[in-house]
C-alpha cells in the first residue's frame, strides 16, 4: 500500500498503529483509493495526527460555514504556494479542481491567483488570506470592512483565516519532513470523469 | 473572570460552553490564577478549541521528548517574535523566564536570540526553529546535519519544527483575531517569588 | 481560431499581420493543433514579435548547446514561477512534461525545485538560474566553479542565465499585459498519448 | 563598577579617562545608580563619546519640542524592536515604562505597536518613524499630510525622524559590538516603586 | 580596439565575426568613437547578437511611440539601478544625460528616482517601471487607469513595460557575465560641448 | 550664496546663526567654494548642527585610523546607494573620486560595488559595511574573523561600523527632509583639474 518515499521520516506498519489511527487510514483509502502520504507522515506520532486530522476536519469540514469546500480549498492551494509546499499545493490543488469543477483553477491560483478566473468575492477572500499568510501582524479593522464589503461575515473571517493559520502549519511540517505528494493527486480533476 | 478586551471576538458566557471546555477553562483558571485569553478567544469554536489545545498539548507537554520545557517556551517565544506575535511572545515569554529561571532570557531571545544568555545547543535549535518559521521551503539534509552535530536526533528535529508550525498557526489567529495577552503575563517569572 | 481572452491588448486580424508574421502562426498552429496566445499577443508589434522568437529560437533551439530540451525547459519553468508569471508556467510546463517524458516534474519544479524529482546536476542548473533571476547583481566567480563541479562549461553557464534573462523578460510582458495559457497547455503530456 | 561584559570591545579603566567623559559617567551612576553600559562601551572613543552623548542630548532632552520623553522613548523603542537592537530595546523599554507610566506598553510597542495600548496620535508617529527607520527613501509629502492630520508640525516630523535616525545609528553600533544591556533595566518601570 | 576587460568570456577577433555582426560593430564605432563593450560580449554569440540588437532597435528606435528618447533611457537607467547593473547604469545614464540634456538627472534617477528633477509624467512613468522590474505579478487594471490619468496610452504602457522588460533581459546578462562599461560612457554629457 | 532647494525645511539666514555655525559654513565655503546644503539643512537646529559635524569629524577625520580617507568615503558612497539617499551618493561619490584619484569608482560601488575595480581588502570592507547597514543584528564574530585574515583590527572594525552608522542616521535625515546635492558635487574628480 505504501509507496516509498512518503517523507524522510519512517512509516511504521499499519498493524502497529494504535485501532484510531489505522481505522482512519482504511477509511480514507476506500473512499480515495489511495493513502494520502500525510497520514502515513504523521502516524508514527500518534497524538500529533489525531490532533492534526481533528482540527483539519473542524475547519474543513465545518458545516455551518459560508465558505463552500471549493472556497476552503482554493485558499489552501493559494497559501500553501506562497508557502512552496509541494505536497498541499499538489493534493489540494486536486480536491480544489473537483469541488470547483474548473480543470483550471488549482494552476491559476498556484502561479498566480490574481490572474486566476474566479470571482471578484473569491479575489477578496484570497487577498486576506495572504495576508494572512504573509502579514498577520499588519492586519486592523481596514481587512474587515474589506471583506464586509464583499459579504463577508466576521464569523467567515474567521474561517478564512483559521484555514490559512491551520496549513501554514501544514505546508511547514511537510516542507520540512520532506512529504512527497501521491502520483494520484497531480491528475486528478483535470480530465472529464478522470479513471 | 474575563476582563476586556480578550479579542474582537465576542466570548461565550462561561456557563454556555460545552463541559470539557469549561472544565479546562477551569483547571487552567485554578492552576494559574485567571484565565488565559486564547482560552477564551476561541471558546466560541468548539471543535477548534478542542483541536488547539490537543495539538498543543501534544507538543509542549509530550513525555518523551528529549526537549526540555524551557527549550520548548524558547522555541515559541523566538519564533512568535519573527511573527510579531504579542499574544505569544508576552505569555510565552512568562512561561520561558520560569522554565528557564532565568528572567532575562525571554526579552533576550524576543529582541536578537543571537545575543541571547543561552547555550550553543539551544542557539543551534534556534536557528532552524527560525528556518522552519520563515523558510520551510529552503530546509534540507545539511539543516539535520547540523541539527546532529549537536546531539538532535530525528525525533527531536520533529519536535522543534512541530512547535515552531503550530505556534506560527497560534501566531496568525491570535494576530488576526486581535488577541491580547492578559497583564498577568507581562511581569511573570521576572521577580523572584512574583507576588 | 482565436479563443479570447488572449491578453488585454488587441489581436489584429490574422490576414492584416505583415506575412512572415502569419507563416510563423500558421506554421505553429499546424504542427502544434492551435496557436499558443504569445504569437497572438504579440503580433500587433511586428519588429518586436520577430525580435523576441528569434531571441527565443537562438536559445531554446541552439543546436549545439549541451542543455537539453528538457533541461531548458525546466529552467523557464521554476523562474517563471518564481516571478508567479502564469502564461510561461503552463505552457512550458507542458513543454517541460513531454521533453523530459516525466508528467509530475512540471508541477514539480514549479511549487519548489529542491523537493523535485531531477538529477543534481539539474538541481545545481536552477539553484543557478534562480540565483540569475533574482540576485544577478551578487554572482562572482563561485558560481562558476561550483557549476563546472557538475559539468558545466562557461558556455553551458551562458545557456542557463541567457535563458533565464530571456523568460525574465517574458514573465514580465506575459504578466503586465495579463496574457492567458491556452487551455490545452494545461493538460498536456500528463497522461499517455495525451487526446 | 562594571560588570561584565560590556560588549565585544574593552572598557578603559574610569581613571585614564578624560575629565568630562568621567564626570559624566559619574554623573549617570549617582543619578541611575548603575552605569548604562553605553557609556563604558563608548568611552574608548572620547570623541565618539561626546558627539553621541551631544546628539542623543540634543533630540532627547529638547525642551521646545511637542514630543513628550514618552512620545521619545516609544520612538526609540519601536525602531529598535524593528532592527532587533537587544541593548537599545531594553534600555529605552524601561525609560518608555517610566515615563508614560505604563508597566505594559514597552513590550507592546517591542513586539507589534499596531496593537499597542496607545493613542491614535503616537499610532501615527510611530507608523511613521518606522518608515523613516525602513524605507526613508520612499517618504514625500503624503507623510507629512499624514502627520499634519494628527497635529504634528513640520518641527514634530523632524523631531520624530531625527530621533529614528539616531537611534538607527545606536542600534548598529550596539549590536556590531555585542552591547549587553545591564540586568537593571530589565524590571524598571514593571512593578510600582521599582527599586 | 578592445580595451580589455570587456567580459569574462572571451570575444572574438573582430575579422572573425559573420559580415552583419562586424558591419554593426564598425557602424556604432564611427558614430561613437568607440564600441561599447556589450556589442564584443554578444559576439561570440552571433543569433543572439542579432536577436538582442533588434529587439533593442524595435523599442529605442521605434519612431511611432509617444515616449521621447530621453524617456526611454530614464527608464533604463532607472530600472538597471534597481537591479544593480553597472554596465546599463553608466552606459545609458550616459545617453538620458545627453537626450534630456540634463547632466544631473542620470545621477538623480539612478540613486533614488523620487527625488529626481523630473516631470510628474515621468515620476508615473518610473513608478510603472518599477512596478514592471520588481512585482509584475501585482500589476492590473488600476496601473493603467493611474497611467491614462497622466496621458500614457495603453500602446505607451507596452513600451513602458517592453523596455523595463528588455533591460531586466540586458542586467542580467550584463551582471552574470561581468561586462564592465567603456570609460568614456562615465563621463559623457555631464560637460558641455563633450567630445 | 542660497541656491534653493536646499531642503523642504526653510533656512535661517546666515546673519541669524549662532557664531560658530556661520565660522563652520564660512570656512567650508572659503575651502570649497560653496557651502554644502548639508550644512544649511541643519542649520535651524544648532545643537543638531554642532552634534552631526562633531561626530562626522570624530569619524572622518580620525587620524589614527588605519582606513585612509578614501576607504572612509567608500564606504559612505557604497552603503549610502544602499539606502537610497541622493545627497550623500553624489556628495560624498565627488570625494570618494578625489581622494582615490579614481573618477569612475564611485559610480561602480554606488551601482554594485562587487563589479567595482577596487582591492580585495577593500571589497571586504565593503561586505562588512553592508552588513552593518542592512542586518547588523546578525553580526558575530565570524564577521570579525573575515575581516582579520584582510588585516582589519577590530578597532578598524569600529571604524568601518562606526562611518556606516552614522552615515545611515545621515542618509536618513536626508531623505526624508529631501536635501538635495548641491549641483557643484556631480562633476567633482571626474575631470583632471576639474575648474
Amino acid at each position: 500500500m505504501i509507496t516509498p518515499p512518503v517523507s524522510r521520516y519512517p512509516v511504521p506498519p499499519l498493524e502497529g498503529l494504535p485501532d484510531d489511527l489505522r481505522a482512519r487510514i482504511l477509511e480514507v483509502q476506500e473512499k480515495s483509493g489511495f493513502v494520502p502520504n500525510v497520514f502515513l507522515a504523521f502516524s508514527h506520532r500518534p497524538d500529533e495526527f489525531r490532533a492534526f486530522f481533528a482540527y483539519h476536519d473542524a475547519l474543513m469540514l465545518r458545516e455551518e460555514s459560508n465558505l463552500t469546500k471549493g472556497d476552503r480549498e482554493m485558499i489552501v492551494t493559494t497559501t500553501s504556494a506562497a508557502n512552496n509546499c509541494l505536497y498541499c499545493v499538489v493534493a489540494h490543488g486536486a480536491l480544489l479542481r473537483i469541488y470547483e469543477k474548473k480543470p483550471l483553477v488549482a494552476d491559476q491560483v498556484a502561479v498566480n491567483y490574481r490572474k486566476a478566473d474566479i470571482t471578484p468575492r473569491q479575489m477578496a477572500m484570497l487577498d486576506f488570506a495572504m495576508r494572512v499568510c504573509l502579514e498577520s501582524d499588519d492586519i486592523d479593522e481596514d481587512d474587515f470592512a474589506e471583506l464586509a464589503g464583499h459579504g463577508f461575515t466576521d464569523e467567515d473571517v474567521w474561517d478564512i483565516a483559521a484555514i490559512t493559520a491551520f496549513f501554514g502549519l501544514s505546508n511547514r511540517m511537510a516542507s520540512f519532513a520532506g512529504m512527497m505528494p501521491n502520483p494520484e493527486f497531480y491528475l486528478m480533476g483535470r480530465v472529464p470523469k478522470a479513471k
